[in-house]
C-alpha cells in the first residue's frame, strides 16, 4: 500500500462561498476521496492551520507520496516545514504539485528557479496533449483530453529542464503551456500537474483523477536513503594508491 | 568585455601556512590573475569578510559571471547574499562553482538537492575524460587530461540531472565522478567544475585555466530579464475566447 | 565565414504553378537570398536532380552547415547521399531540417525514430512560443511570434527527446507542436524547424529569416573529427595493470 | 508474463575452443538460463544462422523484450531484419543491447550515431558505479560492483545523450565509460549494458544477472502502437478555424 498524504492550504473554502460550493469539504478531501477508492493507496489529509502545518515528523514518516495544493497563503507555510518537505523528497518521498502550487515554498526549493508563469482567469477551454504516450503517468490516457473551463497558465514557465515533459496544453485564448512535467531530486520523484482550480470543478473530472492516481503510483519511492551524511567523513580508497 | 567577479571565502589562506604558501594572495587572486591575461574579461574580486560578503548590489550589477570558491565557511555567507546570487543567476548572470563550493549556499539553492558526495584527501591522481568534445567549455582540450595530486570526489554526487555532463574523472583510488556539469536556471548558465584545492596548486595548471576561461565565455549572459514580475497580474487573451 | 549549402528537392516549383508563383527561383534560392545578405555566411545551393543529388564529396567538404528542404520526393534521394549526410553530421557538419523534411532520409537516419506527426492543410494561424529565451537560436525573438496562414503539424511527433525544445506552436484548429528542437549527434548539431511550406510564403517572413540565420551560426561546427576510426584497433593502457 | 527473446550471433562458440569452454551452449543459452529461473519471464532464443536470422514476424510478434548479443558478424545480419527490429522497438518492444552489440545494425539504426568507442582486451578490473540509485534497473544493486577481469571500453563513446546514465565504469588501466545507458525511441525502451565478453564468464555473475532481469522488466512495453500510419492522411480540425 502506498501511503498518500493530501495537503491543502484550506483557506479559500472557508471564506469564499463559491469555492465552498464546489469543494464543500475542502479540495484535500475531494482529492482524498477518489484516491481512497483505489486500493493501492492508504490516504490521509493535512492542512495549513493544523500544528506544524499538519506535517509533523510522524506524519511525514508515514507518507510515501505527498500531494500539495496551495494558492493564496504560500508564505504562511513554515520555513521549517518547507525545508522538511524538501529533505523528505531528497530522501525518496514522492511529491505531486498541483496547479497554483507552482509557487509553493517546497516546490521552489526543489526547483531552484522562480517557477513564475503567465496566467489569466477567463474560464477558457484547455486541451492537454499527451506527448509522452508511454510514460506510466499517461497510462489509459489517449492523444489528448479537454477541460471546458479553466484558468490559463502560459509560457514562459520558469522551471529547470524537465526530465520528461508529459503534457502540453493548448488554450483557446492563444497560449501553450508545459502542463505536466517530471523531475528527480535525490531519491525523490516530482510531478507538476497544471490542472485544478478552486472554483472550476477540475478534480471531479475522471481523466484528471486517473492521471493523479497514475502519478501517485509512479512517484512512490523505490527506496529511502538519507543523503546528508555521506559528506561528513572521508572514505577509504578501494585501490592501493601509489604517489 | 565580460565582467567577471571572483569570489573567495579567503579564510584558509590567513590561518594555514601551507595554504598561504600555495596561494599567498588568496585563491581569488590566483584565479583573477589568469583571467586578467585574457582580454575578453574585465576582472574583480570579492571576499566573505568584506561588507555584504563583498557582493553589494552595485558589484552584482557590474558582474556578468560570478566565480565562486568556498570551503569551510559556507554557513557564514549571509542568507540574503545567497538569495541575491540565486536571483541574479535566474535573471541571467553566469555562475561558475569550483570544487568544494558544491556545498555553498547559492549552488544548493539553485540545485534543490543536497549536493553531497564522497571524498578523500590522499593526494591521488585524477584523470578527467572529456565526454562532450564539441561543447564550448572543452575547446582546445583533448580526450583527457591529468592532475597528479588531487583530493578525490566520488559518486553518488547528489545533483539534478545535468543538461550536459562535460567531464568524468577517474581516480587512482578506484572512484569516478561527474567532474564537470552544466545547468540552466532561468536565464542563467551554471558550470560546476570539480578541480581545485586549497593546498594542491590546481589553479596554476594551464589546462584548468583554459577550461575556466572557456567557461566564463560560455556562461556569459545572452540577456538579462527579471522573471519575478510576470506572475503578478493576469494577461489579456490573444485570441477571442468564446465560452 | 560559415559555408552554408541550401539543399532543395526543387520539384514542386517546376510542376505546380502556385508554388512557382511564390518561389519562382525555387525555395533554395529564396533561403539562399536572405542568408547571402548576412556577411557571416558564404552560401551555395544544391538540388535533387543534379548529379549525386548536388552533394558531391567536394560540395560537402566545403559545407559547414547544410539546410535541407524536401517534401514529395524523399525516397528519390540516393541512399548513399543520405548516408554521407549522416556521416558528415556525425563528424561535425551542422544540419538544419525544415518543415516537411522531418520525413527526409538523412533526418530519419540521425533520429532513429519514425519522425511521423499529424498534419492538416487548412491555412490556419500558428503562434510559436519561445520556451528557450536564452538559447542562441532565439536571440532577438520575443515571447512569441505568429504566422497567419500555415499548414498544421501536431503531436504526437515521434522524435527522440530533444536536447532542447526551443519553440512550441499553438494552432487555431486546436493542436500544439514542438516546432523547434535541437539535438547533437556525434560532433554535429541539428535544428529541426517546423515553419515553411511550398505555397505559404513563410521564408519571406523576417522573423523566420532571423531564426534561420541564428540557427546557422549555432549549428556551425566547433570542430571536425572522424569518429569511425577509433573503433578499429585496441588502445594501450594509461595505467599499469596488475592482474 | 514478459516474453523475452535472447538473440545471439552464435559464431565464436562454434569456432573458438576457449569460447566454447566458457559458453558451451552459446551465450544465448547462458543468458536464457538465468532468465528462465525468473517466473516473470517466458524465454526463447534466436540466432544468426537460423532462417531470417531467427527473427521471423511470428517470433517478433511474440517478443516483448529482445536481448541482443553480436560481435564479429554484425554485417551478416540482414538489413531487412535490422530494419524490422528498429520498427518493433519504435512500436513498443524493449531492446537490451549487450557489450559489443554497440556496433550492431539495429542499435546503430536506433541511435543515429557511429556508436564507436575505445577498447582494449587486457583482462583488467572494472568497477561499475551506480549513478542512478533509484532507477528500477539498479534495484538491489549497491553503490558499485566489480568485475575482476574484463575487456575495457572507454570514452569517447559516440552515442546520443542518454535519457539516463545508469552506470559509469572505472578501469584499472585508467579509463572511464558510460557503461549503462537508457533511451526511448517511439514507444520502445532501450538499455545498453557494457558488461559481457565471449571468454570472460561475465554472464554467470549474479549481479550482472540481476541487472539484466531488472532491465527486462523495465524495458517491457507499456503499449504497442504503430506510428507509421499517422502520417498518411490529414486530420480534421478540433476547433473551428476562421481565416
Amino acid at each position: 500500500m502506498i501511503r498518500v498524504t493530501v495537503w491543502n492550504e484550506y483557506r479559500h473554502e472557508k471564506v469564499n462561498e463559491r469555492v465552498a460550493q464546489v469543494y464543500p469539504n475542502g479540495i484535500h478531501n475531494a482529492i482524498a476521496d477518489f484516491l481512497k477508492k483505489d486500493d493501492r493507496f492508504k490516504v490521509r489529509t493535512a492542512t495549513l492551520d493544523e500544528p506544524e502545518n499538519g506535517l509533523s515528523d510522524q506524519v511525514l514518516d508515514e507518507t510515501d507520496v505527498l500531494v500539495w495544493w496551495g494558492h493564496k497563503a504560500h508564505e504562511e507555510v513554515l520555513d521549517s516545514v518547507a525545508a522538511k518537505v524538501q529533505s523528505r523528497v531528497q530522501e525518496g518521498m514522492g511529491f505531486i504539485v498541483l496547479h497554483s502550487s507552482h509557487m509553493s515554498k517546497p516546490f521552489r526549493l526543489l526547483m531552484g528557479t522562480t517557477c513564475t508563469l503567465k496566467w489569466r482567469k477567463a474560464g477558457e477551454k484547455e486541451r492537454l496533449w499527451n506527448i509522452s504516450p508511454t510514460h506510466p503517468i499517461t497510462k489509459g490516457i489517449g492523444d489528448y483530453f479537454e477541460l471546458e473551463h479553466t484558468e490559463m497558465y502560459g509560457e514562459y514557465f520558469d522551471i529547470p529542464k524537465p526530465d520528461d515533459n508529459i503534457f502540453i496544453s493548448w488554450f483557446s485564448g492563444g497560449e501553450v503551456f508545459r502542463s505536466g512535467c517530471v523531475w528527480t531530486r535525490g531519491n525523490g520523484r516530482i510531478f507538476y500537474f497544471k490542472p485544478g482550480h478552486e472554483t472550476f470543478p477540475i478534480y471531479y473530472d475522471q481523466t484528471i483523477q486517473k492521471i493523479i492516481c497514475n502519478a501517485v503510483e509512479w512517484c512512490a519511492p523505490v527506496m529511502y536513503r538519507k543523503l546528508d551524511c555521506v559528506n561528513v567523513s572521508p572514505i577509504e580508497p578501494i585501490e592501493i594508491i601509489e604517489c
